[in-house]
């Protein structure tokens, strides 16, 4: 049996509780489909990941390191999802880090996401959370470990015909899903969120702006209503429209059907079982 | 050798990489000082985490098992320092909590804090920090393991001379230092500030409030240059002076020294050597 769990390098899937990821959520995570053996978008990841590092001060291992940590794993896995979990190690008592500290490097493999043919074709069913994304400028866009927000917004429903719900910051403009970015498709035109005071600017949401005109902008509420599209992007998951907004219903439309499409062809490993060609 | 760390009940100091704590920072926790084999204010410490727990919807164990295991580690432990986490536990991957997941407990003895004579009768030097504390009131008060805003906030010195920081909200209202309390003497009444948006509200400040006419409310920046008094609060460190706010030189006033004498008489393990009558 090969091992599913490396904690800096060794297999095991134990750290101290004098560890600050433990302690503080002093770290950052990334989450990425696996396929053919390997983590689909794995330089960007690993990118975002020294991004929250270099705004905590949290000093990555070389690239090279991570990655062949990451493929022990991954090799001959044709479908699963990848964890990767850094903090910044176990210390002292204490706000204070001490910077000698070598930071703690948990990567684990999980099962591959469920994503129905249905999810892809016909699209999610979503809500709207009370729960609040806080505005905190220092730390908006890294998908650091303090996700204690993401976790109530996700205890607002058990209904497990609801499969995401979106959050609002304090003044009730969307930013995000609890684990996933919202694109809105309004007059021809990609719109999505802006993420300068909170919310995870995510690797798919990166592959969809990198792709062309997308407008990135404050959001209010009622544009979700009025938009002509709405989907979601994922990592993991890849892109789905939702087709229930609360008691909203919706269809997917054309541009949301024509980016999957190109995702699907670039990355095939985010076909749902059902939906090939 | 006597154990120093308890995971739940057992000695040890490892959780899972699946732990909860360590993914998301979902759970909360308690610093205590112990005394004569006992933590100080252990009913109030165990009151707040439960508050902790309900607003998390983490169930705690019974406060007699919670207490049976803290005084294992105590027991005959003259001076020293008690954390308590508690985590929903270990979990699958995902903001959404498994109902049946069983919380961790993990339970430290540290070194005693350090507080010289000079900190207890001329005050501790004291800085403004840059970070901010963002404005969430679902969290507030409550002492969660979301802690980053904290942690960068303490990383913002490495000059010794300084001993703590203030940190304030977004609107720049100073809330708590980035490991205490903070109250104002301002005409001859004690004030702190509100935490209904930020801040954890302590149980050494509880104990201050407790004790009579404290006002409780927004404080602008400026009154901190102009009150007549300025101290902080800790149930680690007990009630402790600023004599140094930035570039402005403050002395020990009346209504601190009262409540310092007050909680010495109370708890005397507060009294710092070189303090003791």
């Amino acid at each position: 049996v090969s091992a599913r769990q490396l904690v800096n390098g060794t297999p095991g899937d134990l750290v101290s509780i004098d560890d600050r990821g433990f302690n503080y959520g002093d770290g950052a995570f990334e989450t990425m489909l696996v396929a053919q053996g390997a983590p689909i978008w794995w330089e960007a990841h690993v990118e975002r990941l020294r991004r929250a590092g270099d705004a905590l001060g949290i000093a990555l291992p070389a690239p090279g390191k991570l990655r062949d940590d990451a493929l022990r794993l991954t090799r001959g896995e044709q479908r699963a999802t990848l964890k990767l979990v850094v903090t910044r190690g176990p210390s002292r008592r204490g706000y204070r880090a001490d910077p000698t500290a070598a930071p703690t490097i948990a990567i684990s493999l999980h099962a591959a996401p469920m994503v129905s043919a249905d999810d892809a074709r016909l699209g999610l069913r979503v809500r709207r959370c009370a729960m609040t994304l806080a505005a905190q400028p220092r730390l908006a866009g890294l998908k650091h470990l303090n996700r204690l927000e993401q976790v109530l917004a996700r205890a607002e429903w058990t209904d497990d015909s609801v499969q995401e719900g979106l959050m609002c910051d304090v003044d009730g403009r969307p930013i995000c899903a609890t684990a996933a970015n919202l694109f809105l498709g309004v007059r021809g035109r990609l719109v999505t969120p802006l993420l300068d005071r909170c919310g995870v600017a995510g690797i798919a949401r990166a592959w969809v702006l990198a792709r062309g005109d997308v407008e990135t902008r404050a959001v209010a509420w009622s544009e979700l209503e009025t938009a002509d599209e709405l989907f979601l992007s994922s990592s993991v998951r890849g892109i789905l429209p939702i087709a229930r907004l609360d008691g909203q219903q919706r269809s997917a439309g054309p541009m949301t059907r024509e980016l999957q499409a190109a995702l699907w062809s670039e990355q095939p490993a985010f076909i749902p079982a059902g939906c090939e060609q």
